[in-house]
């Protein structure tokens, strides 16, 4: 291994969004992230999607990176196993990550008993320790009720987890955070992360309880236009959609280039009394920049239309299905980022390594998600030290599993 | 500053979400963060909401506990003054983060020439260094044209900003991560973060590119159900909106002791031939499941079917307004992480602290966002050693500002 967290190890016992993309954002950082699992597999073994053959892709694309060790989580031999390795010794180790129940003999004061300098990451679903998942704690936050098309009645969830996403990268940053700290003073601790609070933080940091409390107004549901600017999607005479917004003066410039509304924004500022070039001045006059870009983009092909707005510098996206994404020069099949793999049991498509580019290090090209207990075996002969006629013997006992 | 950052020193530049909110959540946890902006406010100073004066709710509420100093960013003993804060000699200082042009006098090489284990965090639109916003590069990612009601023509965008959350989160993860890799080996480093392959390789990660490649399928728009388990929103009596999700055998279990539906799920599993207990299970007979469960929830108040969902330990959660959260005692006036703050020329209103929990230290009261300029003077003094009469020239000179 050879990424910035090289010689770093974390065993974590998870399921779901939250704990296995955090691990795996430091797996492919290069450190050794060990996942455990129960010894038939855990909750998210056969979440979906799934192949034809009901094997999970969704799994596979959490745990790209990890070895992967089976354990028979009911029996004592097992937890004592998991025990050891939690708090096995070396300068980069004992740290474990959960969302599992950290109770009993996954307890942080218990584990501390085997190892005192042990970091733990528990993520829980609230503060009083409430399970929770992404889709009950966003609906909380307010924003569903404020999604979606104008006109809409009732709420309109996330379909991308947002408060999964931030609290397996903010994790991962609180992991190696409580590592510094115990490179420094020695010290080792318990962080814990309620996935409800990490959701709660958030919306508090985008302004909308500030909002809420000080204009005491709930926002409506302005569909895809961007809130106090320009923003929303057009459609194209292919029926296609490309995003357009302006941010900027650079933006509205580069949008009354490639579309030739020079004189069509002069002429609207003039008889509103507005200045395209506030964020308040482009959001009073929406309706009247809708009218006027609407039927431009109308005329032209999605083709046309990026090439006009790419050309003259316009913030601009063009809109993609999933399948479109995955066949993308530009985006996918062209990007360093990405590598086709060959996941066992799934098949071959593109997978992305980090995003984060390290100049001290070279970027690694991602790895396959392990079997389920692929690594059992080397994990316990290598790092516990068991010898093979032990591993056997336990295999035979059904203690642990894998590969499979 | 006692967090668990305590000693950190983090110079940033710059605007909108991503950087400021990964700068955010590192002044959280105890880093001294100092914001610079350009002497009048950079892009995001009136980014809206704003309050009726016009004073940007949004940026105090992403700026908060950070230092802020305001310089003519144009003039070149501006650029010399913020070159010398960037690369101030200090152990844990010589970290600087962006997502402005990291060009010219911002450029890694220049900066470094002045500190040659400098840290930077350069966040760009792309890996081309093309500019994008969250809702540029949420375009492509394929989730709008999945989101949204069943039937809805067109993208649905996200009103939570998934890929600037991200990108906040992981770019502070990446800031630890070389600040590690500093310690250890002495050596500094530019680290690139392209939101664009943030959100690219998140998708990935969400296994939506493994589904679409090797399932050769775009996913349909199934409204506020989650694909492949249980789970959307109910009405109830009183107009009001609950989610109810299965997500393990113990939700299962759950929801049939609250809504007393062990007989008719029984039925449903019989009559199809499917076990709940499976994600496929649920999945295939949603339709059965939402027309048992949905006149049951619209029989209740919303205060009645809470209260039913609870006892029995049901995965779910209530809808909420934006105002409705900020007034909620469980969720915001009981929380211990929030606290009611003055933030100036704003109000009084209640201010999330870090949703982390570090057991070696106590976690901090939210602090307010600076004025801009707020601390333009003392960190010239403070940071480098500047005597009064040579600030008092500056502020004469309008090389600096503030506060305002």
């Amino acid at each position: 291994m050879t990424g910035i967290l090289a010689g770093l190890r974390i065993v974590e016992g998870s399921a779901f969004i939250a704990a296995p993309l955090g691990g795996m954002t430091l797996a492919q950082l290069g450190a050794d992230v060990i996942r455990f699992d129960h010894i038939h597999g855990g909750l998210d073994a056969e979440r979906w999607p799934v192949t034809r053959e009901g094997r999970s892709i969704y799994w596979a694309s959490l745990n790209k990176g990890k070895r992967s060790i089976a354990v028979d989580l009911r029996s004592p031999k097992g937890r004592e196993l998991l025990t050891a390795l939690i708090t096995a010794p070396g300068e980069g180790a004992g740290i474990f990550t959960t969302n599992m129940p950290a109770r009993g003999w996954l307890a942080y004061e218990e584990l501390a008993k085997r190892r005192a300098d042990l970091i733990a990451l528990n993520i829980v679903g609230d503060r009083h320790g409430t399970a929770n998942v992404d889709y009950t704690v966003n609906v909380v936050t307010g924003f569903p009720m404020a999604a979606g098309p104008v006109g809409h009645h009732g709420p309109v969830n996330s379909l991308v987890p947002p408060w999964d996403l931030a609290t397996a990268y903010a994790g991962a940053m609180a992991i190696l955070a409580a590592e510094r700290h115990r490179r420094m003073t020695g010290q080792g601790q318990r962080v814990v992360l309620p996935l409800q609070d990490m959701a709660l933080a958030t919306t508090s940091a985008l302004g909308y309880v500030g909002e809420a409390v000080i204009n005491q107004t709930d926002r409506p549901k302005v569909g895809n236009e961007i809130f106090g600017t320009f923003g929303r999607e057009f459609r194209t005479k292919d029926d296609r959609y490309v995003m357009i917004c302006m941010f900027s003066d650079r933006h509205v410039d580069a949008l009354a280039a490639a579309g030739g509304f020079e004189e069509a924004f002069a002429a609207i500022e003039k008889k509103a009394g507005v200045n395209l070039k506030t964020d308040a001045g482009r959001w009073n006059v929406r309706a009247e920049l809708n009218a006027l870009i609407e039927p431009w983009v109308a005329s032209l092909t999605a083709e046309e239309v990026g090439a006009a707005l790419k050309r003259a510098g316009a913030l601009w996206g063009p809109y993609r299905t999933f399948r479109e994404l995955s066949s993308d020069r530009e985006l996918v099949l062209d990007n360093p980022m990405f590598t086709v793999l060959d996941q066992p049991g799934i098949g071959r498509y593109p997978v992305a390594a980090t995003p984060l580019q390290f100049g001290a290090v070279e970027r690694e090209p991602p790895r396959p998600a392990p079997l389920l207990g692929q690594h059992t075996d080397e994990i316990l002969s290598g790092i516990l030290g068991l010898p093979a006629h032990e591993i056997a013997r336990l295999h035979d006992e059904k203690v642990i599993g894998g590969p499979r």
